[in-house]
């Protein structure tokens, strides 16, 4: 756990492109609070590998079936409150701002388990998928088929 | 089957910005040539939400096993290659290259599915892998597990 001087991020807008998950000046007073665990865990931060805005993708799979439900994505604060939480919360690419899947839907997705890839540029998250993953009410978001080999 | 005249674009550098994918101007000479199938079938292009870079991401799943084994990105030309082929063809970001899953591992990729989900940009599919998934040589390259909850 992390324990120390951070930019209390709750209180600012969300910003992808901000300083969460760089190392930050030590100290209190004025926009710096003393928090625990504000800030995605140091050893984490240092495995990962954003692009150009700070983001990353993010398979989701269902725990037991092994569906692929969906993509989306993080930036270091959406991974953090994922792995604090338990519960799978994205950066919003279009509103850019946080969204805990489910929130309004009550299509939660419980995080059973997070693991990145060998390059740290993609996360792939095992959930527990509470109703329907896909907003048009399916149960994954991949159902336009393209193609389909028979043996 | 789309026969037209298009951009023979084996015969220029790979390139994710061209013309790919695009409505061409009909008619031959030049660069330009005749050939059939070239270019990604239209009706799936009109399908796909592109990157700033023209790509989209594919995540990569085993047939059977369900097994994610990585995630990787294409442009349209990829597409096209992967769906003619049958072998799973990537756009290297970092080589700004085509490359085809195997080519020099031999650990192909036999593309059994292919599917975009509900917003179009993102392609899931689903593969026979031989040999390992990894440049590392595991099986999927989600190894780094960062959490994992035991009910």
């Amino acid at each position: 756990m992390f324990v120390g001087a951070v930019r209390d991020d709750s209180r600012r807008p969300a910003d992808p492109h901000g300083t969460t998950g760089l190392p930050l000046p030590a100290g209190g007073g004025g926009e710096w609070t003393t928090v625990t665990q504000q800030q995605l865990d140091p050893a984490i931060a240092a495995r990962l590998r954003h692009d150009d805005a700070g983001l990353f993708p993010t398979v989701v799979q269902e725990y037991g079936t092994g569906v692929v439900l969906m993509v989306a994505w993080m930036d270091d604060e959406a991974l953090r409150r994922t792995l604090t939480t338990g519960r799978a919360t994205y950066w919003s690419r279009s509103r850019r701002q946080y969204w805990v899947k489910g929130e309004t839907s009550g299509h939660h997705q419980y995080v059973r388990r997070a693991a990145l890839d060998c390059d740290g540029d993609t996360l792939l998250l095992t959930v527990e998928q509470v109703g329907p993953a896909c907003h048009t009410g399916t149960h994954s978001c991949f159902t336009d088929i393209l193609q389909e080999t028979q043996r």
